[in-house]
């Protein structure tokens, strides 16, 4: 029988929003594998899980994930740490691999995944929440509806002709990772008079939550790294 | 104190991807609120959240919601089913709206909210895993990576302009509704040579899941209600 390899979704911050099937296997697992900034720092989405760890034989292991954008950086990152996880699979230790918001939407569980062999394991994903989700959730609104579609968008580095054309075409946008070019993101809404058609959260959820629909207040923060725009041209509901 | 209302989403189709907030709820409040198809037929989402209610004193009420797209016949459904909530709510019960998937992308939940007065209520919304985020964890392919985009795109009926527009325009979709359309849909994945490029689960994660990739099985068969494609045109992982 082969290793049991789970890649979970365990949302955006909301220790409660982890579903029920996340919290059954990483209660179950020889090891939790947990994504860190650099050695030495907290992981995030262990601060997510860790209300609901109550098996203390789980092994936690750290994986260091630089999180920026340089992608040269990181992709040496990607194949040491998938090398890492097929040792301990290897060796017969069923591993969860914890990974913020949901495991298909720019996770860094999917990017190591791909560098892995996985005719020699038995993969399982589960799905998390999303942060977009978690974000209209607390908005109160919804993304879409009816016949509307939804773009997600992630803010490229210092391709504004890119973001005006995404924010240009669709009604309904979510813009990820907007710290990549905050500049530009007030700019275009200054431009496309949508100063009231966006609204973002950072760490939503989390003790850290906030929440800024204010256009003057945008361009003078520095945008945190796990941060979600909406932006809905129709508005949003009062 | 204003009384609770509370919009839950129960996930796509398996129990346990309820996440723990949503059961922490729906043990907790007075009135379950859940969408039937009509008189006399059981609730999906209810199905859904049975295995995690254990609150025997949670009363349980039916509220109809065709399930078809076609606007007026249910706009008035949206209207009366929201005042039914608010008479429950404005009697001091506690309520929880239950509907599949997440609360902000198509939901029933969100078109009756809008005909509701907040001020009224205590609202709070919990997010719930999407089936193109429990679709692609079964598949095991991300959605979207890196600086990807990803377009949530619900099929029209009789309008294939749209939809071939829609296509041809982004490399990662998700095909919401596609049983509107099933034919253009077919049509135009044959057209722009997609057919290694998509796939589709019907009730994903429930009893009846069905996942099919062969073009001809798509063309053959009647699309189940609840059914999303995902089309990558970079492809899925192996």
């Amino acid at each position: 029988m082969k290793t049991k390899f789970y890649g979970i979704g365990v949302g955006p911050g909301d220790s409660d929003l982890l579903t029920i099937k996340a919290k059954n296997i990483i209660n179950s697992v020889d090891i939790l594998l947990c994504p860190i900034k650099a050695v030495g720092k907290d992981s995030f989405a262990f601060s997510i899980i860790a209300p609901h760890l109550e098996n203390d034989q789980v092994e936690i292991i750290n994986l260091v994930y630089a999180m920026h954008y340089k992608r040269k950086e990181i992709e040496n990152q990607w194949q040491e740490n998938a090398e890492i996880i097929e040792g301990y699979l290897a060796a017969g230790k069923s591993c969860a691999f914890i990974t913020l918001g949901d495991p298909s939407v720019y996770s860094t569980f999917m990017y190591t995944l791909e560098r892995m062999d996985n005719s020699k394991f038995d993969l399982e994903i589960v799905p998390g929440i999303t942060s977009f989700c978690a974000t209209a959730a607390k908005l109160g609104s919804p993304l879409t509806s009816w016949e509307e579609g939804l773009k997600i968008v992630p803010v490229r580095k210092n391709d504004s002709a890119h973001l005006r054309q995404q924010i240009a075409e669709e009604d309904n946008l979510v813009l990820m990772k907007p710290s990549n070019d905050a500049t530009t993101i007030v700019q275009t809404l200054k431009e496309l008079n949508l100063l009231n058609n966006f609204k973002m959260i950072s760490k939503v959820g989390s003790p850290d939550e906030n929440i800024i629909s204010d256009i003057e207040q945008l361009s003078q923060m520095k945008i945190p790294y796990l941060s979600t725009i909406i932006i809905k041209k129709g508005g949003f509901y009062d």
